[in-house]
């Protein structure tokens, strides 16, 4: 049977990438060694490392007022490190809790400092986005979630703000063109569209660090990793070099124009057709749709089951809804092909028509 | 040319474990989707990480007062998370100084507490290990580094402290029978004989924890780890799966003894021959020798450059020392297969005829 990925992460890969990636372990790039016996120091890793930098600065135009860092972890391990560089001990930071991951990065930072929660959608089930923020200028940043992986809600027009803006863009990284030189610290776990679980993307505007007067231990500074150029100790290689192929991938395959195209036009397709069918309901606000995460619920909730059972039967692979949101989700990163969105509307419309 | 590799690591790892690596990053145990792809809070992932901990029971021989979790990063991320559980603010933490690791541990553990430095092997540039040591019964715990990769000594006795006893074992975890249960804290970065880099093994006793009276960040809490089932967030679910592979194969192959068997086998051919030829020069004191790592030079400093030169041409890898060190240095880990070990032998022999 063939399998359609849309797991919100781990989720799906480009096959060139995993045909490259398998093909390393046996011998990476005519070494004769696996990348996964190779030392992280040498050459042949150096030139992943690199490309992998440079690929994060061609897709985003941004210079070297920036760093760019691939650190062990994922997005929880930023909720921490973010705040400990950033964050005085008597100074404040702004948050925006339009999910539950925005939360848990607010919670981290109240460890550091004050935290003010300067936009909360909980009082609708975080069905939408938040965007009425009162920033006080004082707060020494704002953190945003670009888009909620477990709601399925994007912002599509970043806060304009006074402060330095932060963001997790864990899910929605290079999913089309953005403006990054908004952004002051950008950071993503790789697992959604940058590779495999395992490694950590930050991007750090350099003027910011240092002002926090904190000692910092040393594998969560920021400044010591740029100084070490992204390996002061043993970086998770393998998971770097998965991101490297994955970002090689995305410049080869048009950049984030072309990923944009894809996005909106599977997306549209299949809210269009969640819209059209009446045995569905997408709870989130229209205007703050996600285009990686689309979340949507049965009209009956008494069949929810058996669509799931359909859904396996089908070879659709993780559309269970998050377990605080429950109800079902689809998600749809730049791995995953069109046809896998026009095959579940298929079968979309097929329950439709059983059960409509 | 057929490679031998003696890198310090990330080092070799056993044939099977890349193939079946390979194979999964294809199609994991017949899913019909990439280990790289798949969910970690699926049944498919709950199995990797429910055997990879079962097997370092089942090699360890700990029982439930112990904890195994297996967490993003390496041993520099220890460093840090070690004395934030264990040690109390105005506490205090003993610290052995018998190389560049320890060294690197203690300085972050000063973050935290104070810290006694209880033992220091740097009047002999660390040739040996300081086991003479007064640890002041008030310590929370005493820190020590089993193996010292890059000055190639290893503890063949452990210390009997009446305080806890931690050990950062990264660099000879499972190269032989071992008192574990002598132990209170034990972790080891996998990427040398327990996997490839980007994963972190903790055996905790569970009783030491909560104690400090510190707010942890989430990410860093063993608890909140041990509470979630090594599942608080996403983990680098390869890496991971590589150390499953790898404990496996350990078991497999005869488990600890056939490990030590093969491990004192490798070292003595090694060690006699480097002792019997007077081109070279071993420095470390021979009690204190390691099993994984030999450290060597050149009697004459002006041959080192041609002696690495024709490691290279014979396809031996990795056998420049250590930065801080110089000279030369072969690891033997678990993987290395004796033939490479005689291979070389065969090489420092011819080396000697020329130059002896």
């Amino acid at each position: 049977m063939f399998l359609h990925n849309l797991n919100s992460g781990p989720s799906i890969l480009p096959r060139p990438v995993l045909e490259e990636a398998a093909a390393a372990i046996h011998n990476f790039n005519g070494t004769g060694l696996s990348i996964l016996e190779i030392g992280h120091r040498t050459t042949h890793f150096m030139e992943v490392l690199e490309e992998a930098i440079q690929s994060v600065r061609t897709l985003t135009g941004l210079g070297d007022d920036y760093a760019v860092l691939f650190l062990h972890g994922g997005a929880t391990t930023q909720f921490m490190q973010v705040p400990m560089n950033l964050l005085p001990q008597n100074g404040l930071a702004a948050y925006c809790d339009n999910g539950i991951w925005g939360n848990k990065a607010a919670k981290e930072a109240a460890l550091f400092g004050t935290v003010d929660v300067v936009a909360d959608s909980s009082d609708q089930k975080h069905t939408y986005i938040q965007k009425d923020l009162l920033v006080p200028d004082k707060a020494s940043y704002l953190h945003i979630t670009t888009n909620n992986t477990v709601e399925g809600t994007q912002w599509h027009q970043y806060p304009d703000v006074q402060v330095p803006l932060v963001a997790d863009m864990s899910s929605d990284i290079f999913c089309r063109p953005t403006p990054f030189h908004q952004f002051d610290l950008i950071y993503a776990g790789a697992q959604k569209n940058m590779g495999a679980a395992g490694v950590n993307m930050v991007i750090i505007k350099k003027e910011l660090l240092g002002k926090t007067g904190r000692a910092i231990p040393t594998i969560m500074d920021y400044q010591k990793h740029i100084a070490a150029g992204s390996l002061m100790n043993t970086p998770p290689v393998f998971a770097v070099y998965v991101s490297m192929l994955t970002l090689r991938w995305i410049i080869q395959e048009g950049g984030l124009a072309e990923m944009q195209r894809r996005n909106e036009a599977k997306a549209r397709l299949l809210y269009d057709t969640l819209d059209s069918l009446p045995v569905f309901r997408p709870t989130v606000q229209r205007e703050d749709r996600s285009l990686m995460n689309a979340v949507f619920f049965l009209q009956d909730p008494g069949l929810e089951a058996s669509f799931l059972e359909q859904c396996k039967q089908a070879g659709m692979i993780g559309v269970k809804g998050y377990r605080t949101v429950g109800g079902c989700r689809v998600s749809m990163y730049n791995a995953l092909p069109y046809s896998s969105v026009e095959a579940f509307c298929d079968l979309l419309r097929n329950f439709a028509a059983k059960h409509g």
